[in-house]
């Protein structure tokens, strides 16, 4: 494209979004979506939500899930944000938060979004590569630098790191903002919202689209120190004042109300995951220890590609990263026992020597 | 605030949100919403979606939509791309396409959130006074320039320009990205739509919050060649992959399709403007021919700020801008014929000698 304007484009990597079947009998383990539905009192929610209100704008500061979030994890509403999914509310936090000369750090193999924000906002970066066993080391992090993230447990290896890991990171890290985004933290993973009272710099992004189900309706939120979220508001502000609509926040709201039901879908994820990881070692996969909702894994006779490759032509899909370091491995969402007893199955003729 | 982290924050003008009364019976004149409920169909989608679903990732390619407003304004669907109402529109689209170190130019009287959004994304830009009669000088905008926006018709004024005013600006500026904002162009403005095939530096936004009383679900639109459309998918798949959730999704296609609903929506609004427009002439309010679903006047005899608190302390909420120019002016959001009796009612009794 070389018309006049061309020149006032910002330059960006045009995305391909990634491939979609329109089969509806394929077994869908690419995205870690969760494979059961919201809870009834979500969807309640939904079914009786006066739509004939919808002409009216949302709450600018979505009172009702940043006070349910306040109370359920114990903290002030000042120290809670919310946004439109976890993407905008990670986006917003780099705009907010990594506004620097010195690069940010964040681990070589994490959350593909990462260099794409720095990249959108101009934020300059370096990727600390995890060690051989895919794991971070806190002393790479001691270097002067702009701000640190990092997901915990990471994507896409699943691996968690506990309270004593990240007291030390923010002890070395005291003059930057550093956010730990724990997209998957409620399959098993260490939470820093315990750590939040303690340390005015730290940020913990969680998400509604994988532990809560709530994928389709994008309610991602943010928890910090009163003025970290003051700056996130008025960045928000400065963006998109109403991210999350009506109908989202009665759902995410309901969504909070309903331990029993969070708890009931968490254990049938992390049962499935187990006996999963199980079945696939016993097949010859190395499985690295997940806390989150997907296994990461690797096979020693074949290349991971092919596995991939394989599994697509059987309507399973599977993810995998034609990425250096890991472009032997794979990543696999946890579905129902059905779904994963339909991959083992295949996989164990597949494999069978 | 001075923490050791203080220096890596965005500098950012916190905003502070607009005053929200909490009496049910006010008469809110003052967000520009439209007074009648969404449209029939948009809420039998709403009632229809299947919940269970939300644990999937809504559509990437929001194609649905896409393809309904592709349809309906007679485009291709490499023409159209939609998002999270229509700031978050307006915000990629700042982000995309004004991309140079020259200014770029928009009206002194305009969108607050323009210079929000240069200063938020380092854009810089140039102010150009409204005439006396808060009409656009298109000569103004012929100096070199890294961009134009303009609302059409202009807010808070309600002013329209028609096709010869748009195709001179367009002429005179080619090498540049020109958007107009119409996000109130269905309440009887002109819209540059018709000009996306002629003019490949052009972009048209609009929103589903004014004219399709969905507020309460951010949908809004953009509409521009297919280069233009496709730069602008770049930077929203860099930003924020799913900003529309499966929802509003359902809702705003299916509104859409009720032609029927939404020109009667759109004639009951008019003709109450048209009779308000009338009735507060006769009160002895200058009032400028309005396009949108609001009116901006000032009267010979009380100030803006004078009857903005007289109507607050009635219940009565309209929108004074305590800014240069525009600091005797008011801004009334068309409502219903009986919330325009209640407000007239009250400034007959107000204004009387």
């Amino acid at each position: 494209m070389a018309q006049p304007w061309s020149d006032k484009l910002r330059p960006v990597v045009p995305y391909v979004p990634g491939e979609q079947s329109k089969n509806p009998n394929i077994v869908k383990l690419n995205a870690n979506e969760n494979p059961y539905p919201p809870s009834p009192k979500a969807m309640e929610a939904i079914g009786q939500f006066d739509c004939s209100k919808l002409n009216l704008y949302p709450s600018i500061t979505s009172a009702p899930l940043v006070e349910a979030l306040a109370a359920y994890h114990h903290l002030s509403k000042e120290q809670v944000f919310v946004g439109n999914g976890s993407d905008d509310v990670l986006a917003l936090c780099f705009l907010s938060f990594f506004h620097s000369a010195t690069p940010i750090f964040f681990p070589d193999i994490t959350y593909s979004f990462y260099p794409v924000w720095c990249s959108l906002f101009d934020i300059p970066y370096r990727q600390i590569p995890l060690d051989d066993g895919f794991r971070i080391c806190p002393r790479d992090y001691d270097a002067p630098n702009g701000g640190v993230i990092l997901p915990n447990p990471n994507a896409p290896t699943g691996i968690s790191e506990g309270r004593a890991f990240l007291e030390d990171l923010l002890a070395h890290n005291q003059d930057v903002i550093v956010i730990v985004d724990e997209a998957y933290v409620d399959f098993g993973g260490y939470s820093a919202l315990e750590l939040i009272d303690q340390y005015d710099n730290l940020v913990v992004v969680h998400t509604f689209s994988k532990s809560r189900s709530l994928a389709g309706l994008r309610v991602g939120a943010a928890f910090a120190s009163a003025p970290l979220i003051a700056q996130l508001n008025a960045v928000k502000n400065s963006y998109n004042s109403y991210p999350l609509d009506s109908i989202a926040l009665a759902a995410a709201t309901a969504s909070i109300g309903d331990e029993a039901y969070f708890r009931a879908t968490l254990k049938k994820v992390m049962d499935t995951r187990e006996r999963t990881a199980k079945a696939l070692e016993a097949l010859g996969f190395l499985v690295y220890p997940s806390h989150s909702n997907f296994l990461f894994v690797t096979h020693p006779n074949k290349t991971a590609e092919e596995i991939f490759l394989a599994c697509k032509e059987q309507d399973l899909f599977i993810r995998y990263f034609k990425l250096p370091r890991i472009e032997n491995h794979l990543r696999i969402t946890i579905g129902t026992d059905e779904q994963m007893d339909r991959l083992l199955a295949f996989l164990r003729t597949y494999l069978q020597p």
